[in-house]
């Protein structure tokens, strides 16, 4: 941590919504900057929108149009991290720092343009390199970007995490600091698992998995960002005092003497699941199935082909549950005929469990224990996937807490640290 | 009025706070869109912030910061507008017609660097022109631009009239309408006395001291901006299904065949007055007594100095309300000590009643109509100011209403248009 040494740092320090949450917060985060301030270093702070705004304003734009335009949308929920930035400018300068905000544009963070969920192409830090060698601490508005049309875009939920990591990368900062609600990653789900407990540090790897498994702490995007831009990346809780050294994310998986087997068991509640049955089995079938879904802008997760069987097979994967729906009837009135399948059947109450750990490559049997774990509570495997790191199984929906929980103890996760 | 005629217009129409206050009035204003647009004609849509919501974020400010940073404060109140821009887009296209939105940054509405209250620059229309050309309607975010260096701006409270008419003046629209919770400009306010009669036509000049004299219809750059580009300007009300034909703002006052002698009784209930007595009456002493007060960026309003007796004179000017204690403080222990005055006195319980009207140049006798008026009702004026078409007094603020009631009467407004 750069809060205890006397090493000048440049550090990335990214707010949340609750951190921001009411004026006392935004007020709380601008004493924490001028700590920092004061060690010497120069800090960016990356907010989000205070909590509850970007939901306000959707309902809002909801009221008007029950499907809102894209482009418009983001128009709209854009305003959330602005009000932000300029207030937490205020709170900087009231506590005698000199601090500029930054919208998205101000600071050319140029996206593509998919709107709602568009993605960092650069960003053209020169501006706010000369703010803080000028002493000043820069404020910038997370989420938000603008394409190269000019058109604002927003990044998609959790967007303000890749905005933080995207501006240390670009300006090669000593450190990004996610501020949450959590102090740490934990091992599993804390309001689930009352064992679960903080990894002092987890690998890049790991942590993708466990974000993208729904382990909520950091979007997926951002930890990728880090992983490409070797950005060190520490989560802290932003309602301590005294925030502790949270979990770092490590590039070097081999700093671990004593690595464990696995990190955590990671869950994810909004996973439907759908499968096209009697599809013929030939070269570019998947594509056929994906592409028309993909198209539509909907993220497909865990995909899974099993051998056919005279000529046919049955193909499923699992998507957002919120994007069900409209998945189902891509697959049904263009898919299926176009392909010739026999049908399509979907199951919306599922969930996903994983277990994460990059030393279960070096170990057999991780995979046997955590079904046989599963077996003698009477859990049904629906879907099974694997990787050199994971292991991911969908279940019943219903048996989600009880299979988190038996799996973080037959796997010892309640233990320190070695 | 373009609605009631078959010639295809470009018409730019400004809707208020109150107009665009709520979901439904939102949906309203596309509806009334949506009539023009079926028409054929080109269509700009100029709005506010929804009504409550720019104060709300000043409060919000003031939460941080009790004298929020100008810049950021801009940054803060600016979001007000870029809100209401995307949900009237998507409102429209939920009415079927196409639509987008453009904050004043986007829009390329460029001012100087004056935070709070910028003044207009120069606007890039080609792609709002584009847009229409393309069947488009065009949704600007009013009271916002950007200065040269990218800072967001705002033009000041009532700032979207001014918006409206620039980008009619820049697109050289066929119309201005102006959009607000009254249906026209009236002879005095009709809250104050019930007889007040609404104009069908009033010149440039006659709106200018009418706006600049508190008469709230539209705001006093707005008048200006028309007159200097020739924008034909009309005040609506947004209320009424049928806004009728409201009051056109004319540039020729010879268009009235019978010039009536007075348009109206217009008010202003915020004025504070300040008097330096003792001054050395030479050369430069206006200057130097009201230069540290414009320094202060604070507007003044009546300007008054005597002869004077004996090489000393009085010097009285008011000032808004708001700005009272502010314009004391500097005059007290910056200006007095300087210039040698024996001492500054100031009343902030004043107010200010005007009778404006082109006629008055060719009449005799309307000043001294107008003092024994207010004479007879035991009134007693403070400071008196005439101009071409104006004659202003000030007086207690608590003989405003009555002022105003029987000076409307002894014009003879309440009478109907000849």
């Amino acid at each position: 941590m750069f809060e205890d040494t006397q090493i000048v740092a440049l550090i990335v320090q990214k707010y949340g919504g609750t951190s921001v949450g009411t004026p006392e917060r935004i007020k709380h985060v601008a004493q924490r900057v001028a700590k920092f301030k004061a060690q010497g270093h120069q800090v960016v702070v990356v907010v989000s929108a205070m909590s509850g705004e970007t939901n306000r304003l959707i309902a809002l734009a909801k009221e008007i149009q029950p499907n809102p335009d894209p482009r418009e949308l983001d128009v709209v929920i854009s305003t959330g991290e602005q009000v932000t930035i300029g207030l937490l400018s205020m709170a900087l300068k009231q506590e005698g720092l000199q601090a500029r905000s930054y919208t998205g544009a101000q600071a050319q963070i140029v996206t593509d343009s998919a709107f709602n969920k568009a993605r960092i192409v650069s960003i053209d830090e020169e501006n706010i390199r000369t703010d803080l060698e000028n002493d000043k601490v820069v404020v910038l508005a997370g989420f938000q970007g603008v394409d190269e049309k000019g058109n604002l875009t927003t990044l998609g939920r959790g967007g303000s995490d890749t905005t933080g990591v995207a501006i240390a990368a670009a300006l090669r900062a000593d450190e990004c600091q996610i501020y949450t609600d959590v102090d740490g990653v934990y091992t599993t789900d804390p309001r689930m698992v009352p064992e679960a407990r903080r990894l002092k540090s987890i690998t890049f790897e790991e942590m993708l998995e466990m974000a993208s498994l729904g382990s909520k702490v950091l979007q997926i995007r951002s930890v990728e960002f880090a992983g490409k831009y070797k950005v060190r990346l520490r989560v802290l809780s932003s309602f301590l005092d005294d925030p502790g050294e949270g979990t770092l994310i490590t590039f070097e998986e081999d700093n671990k003497m004593e690595q464990a087997i696995i990190s955590g068991i990671a869950f994810n509640r909004d996973e439907a699941k759908i499968t096209v049955r009697g599809v013929p089995d030939k070269p570019g079938i998947a594509y056929q199935i994906l592409g028309p879904v993909s198209d539509a802008n909907i993220d497909v997760d865990m995909i899974i082909q099993n051998v056919g069987v005279d000529g046919s097979t049955d193909f499923s994967f699992t998507v957002h549950r919120n994007e069900f729906t409209k998945a189902m009837e891509i697959l049904k009135n263009q898919v299926q005929p176009h392909i010739g399948a026999r049908e399509v059947i979907g199951d919306d109450k599922t969930a996903k469990v994983s277990v994460v750990g990059v030393g279960m490559r070096s170990h057999v049997g991780i995979a046997s224990k955590m079904f046989r774990t599963l077996a003698e509570e009477g859990i049904n495997l629906q879907m099974i996937s694997t990787s050199e790191i994971k292991i991911s199984v969908v279940i019943d929906e219903k048996y989600l807490e009880l299979a988190v929980r038996v799996l973080h103890k037959a796997f010892g996760l309640e233990q320190e640290d070695a």
